[in-house]
């Protein structure tokens, strides 16, 4: 049985919302399963000195274009929701506590996160979303709304972020294959093309 | 007869070079011709606040892994040359006054040029580099020589670069459709895709 395939993504993420659209369907294609893995971005970007794509200039007007004109040819609703940038904080806390219990669970939150986000432009910061969202998914209100401030939980978030970094994750969506890594939802076929010869 | 597609490129991208491998047979499927526009990316990092991908740590390693693995995809040499980044001015200057006297000699010359950089890795960069080049495809090198310190050769890419920005270019290779601007060489499929459907 081989690894699951990496799908590291940041919640505040358009790309990674295309990306999340076909992953697992590109995997099953291959027998294959993906451990999806949200990661805080920002924490990346303190490292790299990157800034995100809206903040610069001429790059802006491009990503809102590519990011529509993406989507439609995947088929999916896509709006840039307001505030954009964000930070995505609960979210990926609520997707850890949830994965540890129930991944499906966990997987079933992200995708309506990233609709909630990228496909009606609603502002999923707040933990009261994440916690309405959850609970449509007869996830406990009360339980969640907890451990979003437990330490613990924040503890899990902050290790794996640090993963990631020690992993060279620096974009989002990044997906690694048997460790080889491919960053942005463009190299699709890329991914695609390593499964299906091993490598090349 | 439709415009053809544009084709931004720097000469010390190394992206531009995987794209100029299969740009015109990508337009000629589509009965349709490209312009070839060498540019200065320098001069948009400027107006963009961008710094070369080589300069922002994790991304530069993954960028060294993904060229060396899209250029084994698309079955052509590849290495990163030294210096790099470097900067390619006599290069784009030789090719806008080559393209005024003759198009294809001018496109040989870009084709040779990346060749040696990212198919040879040597550094294209000086004058002289270009000058035997282009003397290698029977254009005089005292000519040559001449036009790349005259003014007007030089305001000619001035002007390229103008205009490259005012159309938004921001990065290399940027392919434009009928207007419908494309980035990188990740973005090939989709230019297939609008080529073959008039857009979507």
């Amino acid at each position: 049985m081989p690894e699951p395939i990496e799908f590291y993504f940041d919640f505040s993420s358009p790309y990674g919302y295309l990306a999340a659209q076909g992953i697992d369907a590109l995997a099953a294609r291959f027998g294959r399963t993906v451990a999806w893995r949200p990661f805080l971005l920002g924490a990346v970007f303190k490292l790299t000195g990157q800034r995100p794509l809206v903040e610069v200039p001429l790059k802006r007007d491009y990503m809102r274009r590519d990011l529509a004109r993406s989507a439609r040819l995947i088929g999916v609703p896509f709006v840039l929701p307001t505030p954009f940038p964000f930070a995505a904080i609960a979210a990926p806390r609520a997707f850890y506590w949830l994965a540890d219990r129930d991944e499906g669970t966990a997987r079933a939150l992200a995708r309506r996160l990233y609709a909630a986000a990228f496909g009606e432009g609603r502002d999923i910061a707040p933990a009261a979303v994440v916690v309405e969202e959850a609970a449509r998914l007869g996830v406990d209100r009360d339980a969640l709304s907890d451990a979003l401030q437990d330490p613990e939980v924040k503890d899990r978030l902050r290790r794996e972020v640090e993963t990631a970094v020690a992993r060279q994750v620096f974009g989002s969506p990044m997906i690694i294959v048997d460790g080889e890594p491919f960053w942005g939802h463009d190299r699709f076929d890329q991914v695609a093309t390593w499964l299906e010869r091993g490598g090349y």
